[in-house]
């Protein structure tokens, strides 16, 4: 070939998946799908790309302006590659507001693209699990959705010692920055922007921030103060009556009532970047003092399905990412140590036979169910075609050469024990179910 | 809200996946996977964008210049979409050449976009099953590739009438054009192209794209002669010696002797569009008069990890896509009446009775392996309640008014049989394991 050959990295921030890899993908989103379905969810999917104005609206400025890879189609459409799904699920079920039956209990696992600089727990493309419930405004919703994450996490064997929900409401941090620290509308804007991102800047960026936004700094002061306080204190300082006070107060005590409260704290600080919540919000920590970052959160947008058609259809939960949640699984040691599973039967191939026997022979067992290769080079050597077996991880060879042929018999070698048995072709499929446990 | 609203479309030619396109899309690329992992296939998986130059190696011209979604990063990168997936897995093979053990068989499930005007069986966005070997270059692996394929159709109840497998090899075609026509490497070429258009072409755009790359009228029809031979008697045109038809004569031998060539033909026209195909290449067909068409094809293409690397690594494989054969499965009338499977329980929730209450009872259920939701306004009616559950799918709905509270009862309704019983608290869940089967 000529010219120079090309890179063989994939794109910056995108991984490969090779197969040991995705063993490792498959078992945890396939776990995830289980708990998913045992709650009554139901999948979904959307396609891949959207037309850029789905996120020019809602999505936050900071994530539209410089995270999403956008560009132009043929057509001079201005398409994006999906940065979150929300907006996609939001546009489809307003697509079909008369035909489905509320509430919906919908889930996706998708992959997602933003524009960052990669780091730990952060890459261009990720993996993420969405699960929403669509057309119910009350807390038990959003109680129901926190239920699903503990289970989630429980599934993996994670425990609450390891990680916490840390939950708020964005009403509730508007009304409280509105009567404690007389905050106008764009002022409650820019403290939710700085408070966001507060665990990411330093207390003096946090600071000028804020008193580039006109915050005076006995307000950053007063702020500092209400952002500590319990959700009773809190309460006990709002003059007017505050419909994110009162559900707070029900779903804390739903969750203590629930036994979910072990896995859940108040705390005010929680506001997500999405411009789209408009009530509880939620992010989820780790504990270990390795990882102490947002796991990844979510929360109530009762006004997403507006952007699309006139109807009032509430939507509340999360995306849980792949990325940070395989940081959380191995800080935690939660991955089993054999997650590879034993691959079948290799049939060893002998030249002085006719190939095609072993295609047969391929064929029967695959239709009974047993997972089975053929060795594709007859002319190797026997002790070269069962090291190959061993090192793609088959459970067992068979073997059957011209002398096994003549007789109609073949060698079954199970290869972790090292040991074999001469069966006839009848008894060979039985012993192989046996052995392999299918 | 304010400004105009935004179209619930997907971008066109991609699709949203309702829950019940998702089923039929879960069903149907889970039994793919079942039959690549009776063959003995590792999955794996790359990112959903790459360099744009891997593809303008030798992905073919048309599809470089025409279909790819390419854009700049912010680092100036030219990024693609993928439109297929085989220069991908060829970077990730060149990538770990010594580590890896050959030969491989991998597959993957993916999606892939490209600009075109989307119809029938083509769409922009489309999900790919692709399976590959790579490290053999006997014919024994293409024999493994095209029994992967027949019994991929097979596994979906299509027989022999529905499908055939046609195939010829890159080799044989540029000897025989060579030999029979007497064209040089540019009009083997020029043919080629022209030969693959010819089905979706007039047979005077065909003669007229021949004749414009200097092919004279009279190899013209020497060439739609040489196209209707048998493999036989072209090979008995050829004056040397052809690697091409030796191959293609032994594959048709084995497929003979391994019951296969019921499904596969010999046919000179088959060539691929892609460049990279260096041996093998088929398509396969389905048989049914309104679909005449291709469905999908593959072939060999022994130097594309070349690109990467200095090393001889020889590839054959397959991209099978959803769109033609969900319209395959839909003809031939091989979909399953009933693909949803029931979803459970619904816990019906009473608005005397905690709320709480029933969230511990779902937990218990969940806990148990059993799919279980539950309503989640207690203000609803009854009736309404279990209507929802119906629609839904629910298999069955569980009870517990305070009455049921305090005897420790539930009553348990199997929907589509509508009886009920009362149960202890107890006796609820192998109840409920029995009429649900898990």
């Amino acid at each position: 070939m000529s010219g120079p050959r090309l890179s063989t990295n994939p794109y910056k921030g995108t991984r490969d998946f090779y197969p040991e890899d995705m063993v490792l993908r498959n078992w945890f989103l396939g776990r995830m799908r289980e708990v998913a379905e045992r709650y009554g969810y139901e999948e979904y999917s959307g396609p891949i790309v959207e037309l850029f104005d789905l996120y020019a609206a809602k999505s936050g400025e900071e994530l539209v302006r410089e995270q999403i890879y956008h560009f132009e189609d043929k057509g001079k459409r201005r398409l994006a590659i999906r940065p979150e799904v929300t907006p996609s699920v939001a546009r489809m079920v307003a697509a079909r507001l008369e035909q489905l039956v509320f509430p919906l209990r919908w889930y996706t696992i998708a992959n997602l693209m933003r524009y960052e600089r990669p780091q730990k727990g952060r890459l261009r493309e990720h993996w993420q699990l969405n699960m929403d419930i669509f057309g119910e405004p009350g807390i038990r919703a959003d109680l129901e959705i926190l239920s699903v994450i503990v289970d989630l996490l429980l599934a993996f064997g994670a425990d609450s010692s390891m990680f916490r929900i840390r939950v708020s409401d964005r009403r509730l941090f508007n009304d409280v920055l509105r009567d404690a620290l007389g905050a106008d509308q764009e002022q409650v804007q820019a403290i939710s922007k700085a408070v966001d991102k507060r665990s990411k800047i330093s207390k003096e960026e946090y600071k000028q921030w804020l008193a580039e936004s006109g915050i005076r700094p006995g307000k950053i002061a007063l702020l500092d103060e209400v952002s500590a306080l319990s959700l009773e204190e809190l309460i006990a300082r709002l003059r007017s009556e505050s419909r994110g006070a009162a559900d707070m107060r029900d779903l804390f005590a739903l969750l203590g009532e629930t036994g979910l409260a072990e896995y859940c704290d108040f705390d005010f600080s929680i506001v997500r970047g999405f411009d789209y919540y408009t009530g509880t919000v939620f992010e989820v920590y780790d504990n270990s003092p390795e990882n102490r970052r947002a796991l990844f959160g979510g929360g109530r947008y009762d006004d997403l399905i507006g952007l699309f058609k006139k109807a009032d259809v509430p939507g509340v939960g999360f995306g849980f990412g792949d990325v940070t949640f395989q940081d959380f699984l191995e800080i935690h040691d939660l991955i089993p140590v054999s997650l590879g599973r034993a691959k079948g039967v290799l049939i060893v191939a002998f030249e002085e036979t006719p190939y095609a026997e072993y295609v047969k022979i391929a064929r029967e067992l695959r239709a009974a169910g047993i997972a089975c290769g053929i060795f594709l080079d007859p002319k190797a050597k026997l002790k070269k075609q069962l090291a190959y077996a061993e090192k793609k991880g088959f459970a067992a060879a068979l073997l059957a050469g011209p002398e096994e042929m003549e007789k109609g018999t073949v060698v079954l070698k199970e290869l972790a024990l090292r040991r074999q048995v001469v069966v006839s072709r009848t008894e060979c499929l039985p012993k192989l179910k046996e052995w392999l446990g299918t």
